[in-house]
């Protein structure tokens, strides 16, 4: 795998959206941490996590026949000396509905949250909070990349 | 507003939890940083950003007659000394498609992300993408909050 040193997080953000582009495997993992803990979700779908299956999941977006241009607008950027970052599944019950019965169909889906942290002068606050639907019934795991939904792009 | 000190992360997302189910907004919004960037995503919904936007997204989810419970399950926790939070909109064009034409009605419907880096002894590397379809034509600005739909719980 090639190598790359990003002397800034911009230089890795520009990196992901070209390889992106480009459709290469190859530069886009060289965007990831390699021995750290890593995660992705794509739009719609399952939280992924670890090298391999992130890099599983772009080889199979990459496989497919469209090329796209991505244009990255609106930028928030964030940098702290001290973030946390946390990463769980919302697993929600609606009270009063389906009494007694504990049916999965009345509950709503779980869902993917990202939730960031910084610490401030007045202890540790939220600063973010990104959630979206998982995908199927994933009460207990989330379902293979290969379950999602073909039209998500990446 | 109530004035919280949380002395950990986890304490702050135990607060953020709990207001969600008791529907307390005072106690949701104490959990939130007050004069930092802010920005919060609901499931299928535009990016907020601010204290008073978020706020409001709140009023408006909490003022429902539903309750919830929240089980949260699967964390990862993440922390770094040198963490980077970046939130983009990706605004996609298949390349092929709708030659000639720029109708919007033939590309794919833009994306918030939620890209977050680490500086690691090999530079800068990615180690969360989250992405999440942004709602409606929003290729320019989100949509306001009010135009989230009605079904998404938070």
């Amino acid at each position: 795998m090639t190598s790359r040193i990003f002397p800034t997080a911009q230089d890795a953000e520009n990196a992901f959206y070209e390889a992106l582009e480009s459709a290469d495997l190859e530069a886009m993992m060289s965007v990831w941490a390699e021995d750290e803990d890593v995660l992705c979700v794509h739009p719609a779908g399952p939280r992924l996590t670890g090298h391999a299956e992130i890099r599983r999941s772009w080889a199979q977006i990459f496989s497919g026949p469209s090329r796209v241009r991505v244009h990255v607008a609106q930028q928030l950027a964030i940098a702290g000396g001290m973030i946390a970052v946390h990463s769980v599944q919302e697993n929600f019950t609606v009270e009063g509905a389906s009494r007694g019965a504990q049916s999965s169909d009345a509950q709503p889906a779980p869902v993917w949250a990202t939730n960031v942290y910084l610490r401030t002068a007045a202890g540790w606050r939220m600063i973010v909070h990104h959630a979206s639907p998982a995908p199927g019934q994933a009460q207990a795991a989330p379902p293979p990349a290969g379950g999602a939904p073909r039209k998500t792009l990446h």
